[in-house]
């Protein structure tokens, strides 16, 4: 798919910070949501990385994506275990100290008060922020995530980074005036792509995806034409199906 | 989770090429299924890499990541559309001129005459492979990945992907003997943080990993050894065990 519209779109990198999403033993669940949160806020996800829990290639690869992207989501490595480090890589990247922040330990201590479970040294590291962060409220089990530069420091298990995402989609602000349109075509690629690829140097302006599916007996083609300009959403899709006709391929818009 | 053991372990990185899955609308499943592949055969992913479909990104990307790691797996953009442009860039990054591989051909002839479809131009453009590249066989629709220097082209289509890297793993050698143990712990990873650092401290050459699950009511910890020395790996969770039963804390070994 040709990215025409994302000049004007703001971008974004999301780092996954996990060994044992690198393993396999656990599949994340937290890429394709943020990547559709993004997409229908207007923000572009340009890039994402999955990197281990080590504190050198975490601490260079929030270097090096920080500055290209306008926002970084970092998902895992902020729980209360020994495995938990990315606050800590977060903090060194930018020779920030950290500290015990008052207001995620008050509401650490309210919580675990609630539950009526000692809030123990370990969980009460889960309140160690680096210094000046601001923090990103956590609805389901209170201990926060942190915002430090452009960098948005989020949990990883998906229940709580979903909550916990939700309440900063108001602050992440996006072009949110992209028109899409699907066709669904009967055939595979192969019978289309030569007119696609005419349809798509006429329309530069209208980003043109062709995504294969293969569920045999069945294959087919999902086209996804998408822009900010709804004009050219209808004159491009019209030049599509009016091809598909000429070749007789069925298909549904 | 330290990650004692990959220095003797192979390397391996992949990159998903694929706007659809940075925009959300096709949540990936390769990743996941080449990570355990890997892990099963010893060879360990050390990151993972979503890129857009661009030129200039793609051969960057492959430039930058195939010296750093022993294998490099690329999924997606090897289609017959025309946003299928990851042999391109493949050929680009080592300045190799692609053409129509008699071989490929060949296989996708047979393909289409079997399937009664005619072999046009764009399903001919399968057919091209950088010159000197290695075909890797696609036993599904028949249309092949290739090797070039370490870079495993491969297509994005699960089922395709899947059949084609089980012919792959006898090539892609790993050290296999290494030896993992799952304790399931009926706590939240709060309550066992502290003592799990020292075991860890203790035992270098096993990487102890601590993952908290989450399904209300139910919260608990999965902790996983993982290490080529079997009796290391028995002697810490023997550790383990030790301190969970002294902190009366339920667990399954």
């Amino acid at each position: 798919m040709k990215n025409n519209n994302k000049k004007s779109l703001s971008s974004a990198c999301i780092l996954v910070i996990g060994d044992e999403v690198l393993s396999g033993r656990t599949e994340d669940k937290n890429i394709n949501f943020i990547a559709k949160r993004c997409d229908s806020i207007g923000v572009s996800v340009n890039e994402v990385r999955i990197i281990p829990d080590d504190k050198e290639t975490i601490k260079n690869t929030v270097l090096e994506c920080y500055k290209k992207f306008d926002y970084i989501f970092t998902t895992g490595g902020i729980g209360p275990t020994h495995d938990d480090i990315t606050t800590e890589c977060i903090a060194s990247a930018f020779n920030l100290d950290v500290e015990i922040n008052p207001e995620a330990l008050r509401r650490l201590k309210n919580h675990y008060k609630k539950l009526n479970v000692e809030l123990n040294d370990a969980r009460t590291k889960m309140a160690k922020i680096p210094i000046g962060a601001k923090l990103i409220d956590n609805p389901v089990s209170s201990a926060p995530g942190f915002i430090v530069e452009n960098i948005y420091v989020l949990p990883g298990v998906p229940k709580i980074l979903q909550a916990m995402f939700h309440n900063l989609e108001d602050e992440i602000k996006g072009i949110t005036n992209i028109v899409s349109k699907n066709i669904i075509v009967y055939s595979p690629e192969g019978e289309i792509a030569d007119f696609l690829e005419n349809i798509q140097n006429e329309f530069v302006d209208v980003s043109i995806g062709s995504y294969p599916y293969f569920r045999p007996p069945d294959v087919g083609t999902n086209i996804v034409l998408r822009s900010i300009d709804k004009n050219l959403i209808n004159d491009s899709a019209i030049a599509i199906c009016r091809k598909l006709k000429e070749n007789k391929i069925l298909f549904e818009e």
